[in-house]
């Protein structure tokens, strides 16, 4: 050995005992389960996970062993994450969205050991406990509830737990140590789990809050309203504990009234969360009349926000919109859009173009686009092609399986459709099974779905393509009309006139009384295929 | 395997690689050593050092051979570091202000098989090189020169080098290769050398671009004043590579009225440099008229800034200063003042009193104060101890050592003596070596010397410990008038009443032409107290 210098794994550890120790006194803000709010520390938060790290220890847990949480976002869901990763064990968050027979299949495919839940989803336990084969203790979230005891036998409360004196060390673990599991929200076939390291997570940390990609210090407060298990809250409650970024978090209350009044009240400067949080909360401050003072910027992921949405939070309230991509795969930062310093000078409209896209990956990811047989396309800006990321972060093999998740050359396909330019910056053009195919030519769903929604009578709106004798495929729309208002078809398809080309111009418009969703409230258009995929035909096309 | 994420390690080719994919445009202007200014890109630089791998690699390099420079900051020097850690070899940074027979200690110690060197150096190469033991090749960084080409037979030059056309492809390495090699300035003993490997220096240029540190994006012109040979330019060569940042360098012209001239011409935004660039800047900036429009930040290390000059940078030309402190040993970066949230409401005087000190750590770094056997101190803000750190960048062993540089619990001893306080606020006090023992009292000499600058007719001042039969030591200024400046010793004591309790006024200030400095600027104190040691017993104390 010539010299060298420290050998330190990468520990998630090391993330709450950075927190404790240099931001003891910065505060964890959250509203419990019944409404009420709860203030506590990075100290205080770093204090209750050892004392969760020993008594699941003292429970026979051991490292590698999964457990699950169901539960909102809150300060006993932090110190659960904080205890389980550090302690050595896995971190398993549970959709509570999704349907108990999912939920059945991902516990036991998963063998959680251990359930702790929000007394909001005692029924989902309670409904589900007689088919999870492998758990051993299910631990409410809270302190001692006699309705709780009372209806799942043998559970254990989250406040005695961590109630005692304990003296417990973070175990040193090799970095590559699993430290969580996300399960895909899939819309077809079985979930699959991701399974993150505590490098690939300490990795994807460091990145996601360089000031290209969420730009996280410790003078922000920051509000995840994206939930802790919906790809780990897109990572903040592990860059809040780096960075000693204030927290602010939202329990049960994700309705726009509720998310106003924390922003108001503990001065809010960064929120982030997927596009209906952000419709719900506009139309709130509309309403309440609330200026979001403090909100300096929002970032927008999960689904591509509307261009409207984006210029709202610009013109009226001063907040500037970050818009970000990735998923489960990809732990999930892919992408965020920031500017560079040439771009300084755009004017408006270019500007407001530029910042519609998912950006340009952090340094860690790679992105590119390819054919239908995996030959790299030029990335010019507006040739599209299917979305392959590879990184640091990036899943390689799924939970549980023997084949690498990966393309022949090592990239993840994600299912995407972009274009990427010169720059490196990424357009989400569609989904690769929602594009709608006309005539051999491309059409992205996602492109006519904005139109739609800007017309004030439409509420939500999905498009799809519809079964044509000639084209194929021809889009058509698919819409849920806004409560008391009543547009017609025409009304509808005049909204696209000189904004799309004409062959893009959809041919018929559907109304729905709704839209089915998936546990992570994405459309399921493959339902709404099979209910409206033959309309032109009907029609007499 | 339960699942897993990609594993990919750590390395410095990542950077450039990243850099020319997502920053291809993104220019790289330099000052020549001929004066002339020079514009590339990091799509340039990139392609350059690919070639330049592969020249040394025909030469007969191998992983881990020494390739050192001796060098401005300039582009070559940039695509000499791409092209040496990127292809597996130890860049190793000569400083050219050390004496010959330093410079020749080092050379040899490291068995440098390769020097590249500015044509500025070629006195110190062909001075020194019949000592250079190890050194098979002397490449001069620039196009053929046939002045020294005479000078040094057997020259090759870089810009011949790097001419043709290459195939190279960046190889894959373990994280753990050493990437650069960088040696102290010891003020006593031999110089020692710090070897980075590529995941140290990874880990650091991810921590040190976050929004609490350095704040690196691509919306930065970054004018890297530090020289890469001191301490690695403080890592901005490798963060302007990951966050894509545009740099300005300033190759030879390290002259106040130089740099006003680049920060304008260039639109500078954050510059980095010693106090003693600052004092020049300033003065120049004073005697053009320059408002350095475009300067947002300047991050002052190397040692403390005075508060004069970090006012004058605030009030003066609405500049935040930074102030940073590290060292060889720690990368460098050890921590950087950045403020929190609950420090928004701070007056004037407050906020300007937290930012004088050296900042806390980023994530990835601890720091501690012991005492003189070794045991933690409380860290109060006020209590002073010897500074200790720790973390993924810190020394564990120097180059070519058998025995650890570490104490016996695993952490570094920096020298220097600090407080920290319950945020983690560390400030500097002094070196270990130099504060000042006042019967039993310690007495900082860098807080003497700030007072004693602020006086408009001293040009440099040091305050040193002089003997003193009752006391030890009573502290002395030993100081450098200011050109056409006669102070009297009566008023330059005068400036510290009310300023430090009385016991800690200097006892005597003694003028000298000059201050013996080392080749990084710093003042030689040991030489200080042998020749003025004895002032107070000679005034018969």
């Amino acid at each position: 050995m010539l010299g060298s210098m420290m050998t330190k794994p990468l520990l998630i550890s090391d993330l709450i005992r950075h927190a404790a120790k240099y931001h003891a006194d910065t505060e964890i803000v959250s509203r419990e389960t019944d409404g009420t709010m709860h203030t506590t520390t990075w100290s205080g938060v770093e204090n209750q996970s050892r004392r969760l790290a020993a008594a699941l220890g003292k429970m026979g847990l051991r490292t590698g062993d999964r457990v699950a949480t169901i539960a909102w976002n809150n300060h006993r869901h932090l110190k659960i994450w904080f205890a389980v990763s550090g302690g050595g064990m896995v971190c398993h968050t549970l959709n509570p969205r999704l349907f108990p027979e999912q939920l059945i299949f991902i516990v036991n495919d998963a063998e959680d050991r251990v359930i702790l839940f929000d007394k909001t989803f005692l029924p989902l336990v309670t409904g589900t406990r007689e088919h999870l084969k492998t758990v051993e203790h299910f631990i409410c979230m809270g302190p001692h509830d006699s309705e709780v005891a009372a209806a799942l036998p043998g559970v254990i409360f989250f406040d005695d737990l961590v109630g005692g004196e304990t003296a417990y060390d973070w175990p040193e673990l090799d970095e590559t140590t699993p430290c969580s599991l996300c399960y895909t929200s899939g819309t077809t076939g079985n979930p699959k789990g991701v399974l993150y390291s505590n490098r690939s997570t300490m990795l994807h940390t460091l990145a996601i809050s360089l000031p290209d990609a969420l730009n996280l210090s410790a003078r922000e407060v920051v509000l995840p309203v994206v939930p802790m298990f919906h790809a780990n809250a897109w990572g903040i409650p592990y860059a809040a504990a780096m960075t000693g970024s204030k927290l602010v978090m939202p329990g049960p209350g994700l309705d726009g009234d509720s998310l106003v009044g924390l922003i108001d009240d503990y001065r809010v400067s960064l929120a982030l969360g997927v596009p209906t949080i952000w419709q719900m909360l506009l139309a709130s401050a509309a309403k309440s009349g609330s200026r979001l003072e403090s909100l300096k910027r929002n970032v927008i992921g999960g689904s591509a926000a509307a261009p409207s949405m984006i210029a709202t939070f610009r013109d009226k309230y001063d907040c500037e919109t970050i818009h970000a991509w990735g998923m489960t795969e990809t732990s999930p930062l892919g992408s965020a859009n920031q500017i560079k310093a040439k771009h300084k000078g755009l004017d408006a409209d270019a500007m407001a173009a530029l910042r519609l896209g998912q950006g340009r990956p952090p340094f860690g990811i790679e992105l590119r686009i390819v054919d239908d047989k995996g030959a790299p396309l030029p990335e010019d800006g507006h040739t599209e092609g299917a979305l392959q990321a590879r990184g640091y972060w990036v899943v390689d093999t799924y939970f549980g399986k023997q084949e690498s998740a990966l393309t022949e050359d090592g990239w993840f396909d994600t299912g995407d459709v972009s274009t990427i330019d010169p720059d490196g910056y990424m357009v989400i053009r569609d989904r690769t099974k929602d594009i709608i195919k006309s005539g051999g030519e491309w059409i992205s769903s996602v492109d006519l779905e904005n139109i739609a929604v800007a017309h004030p009578g439409i509420a939500m709106a999905a498009a799809i393509g519809a079964r044509h004798p000639k084209w194929d495929e021809r889009p058509i729309i698919v819409a849920v009309k806004a409560d008391g208002a009543d547009p017609s078809e025409a009304e509808v398809l005049a909204m696209f006139e000189d904004k799309v080309a004409k062959w893009q111009i959809p041919d018929a418009v559907v109304f729905t009384d709704a839209i089915p969703l998936n546990g992570t409230g994405k459309m399921l258009k493959n339902k709404l295929r099979e209910k409206f995929g033959d309309t032109l035909i009907e029609r007499g096309a």
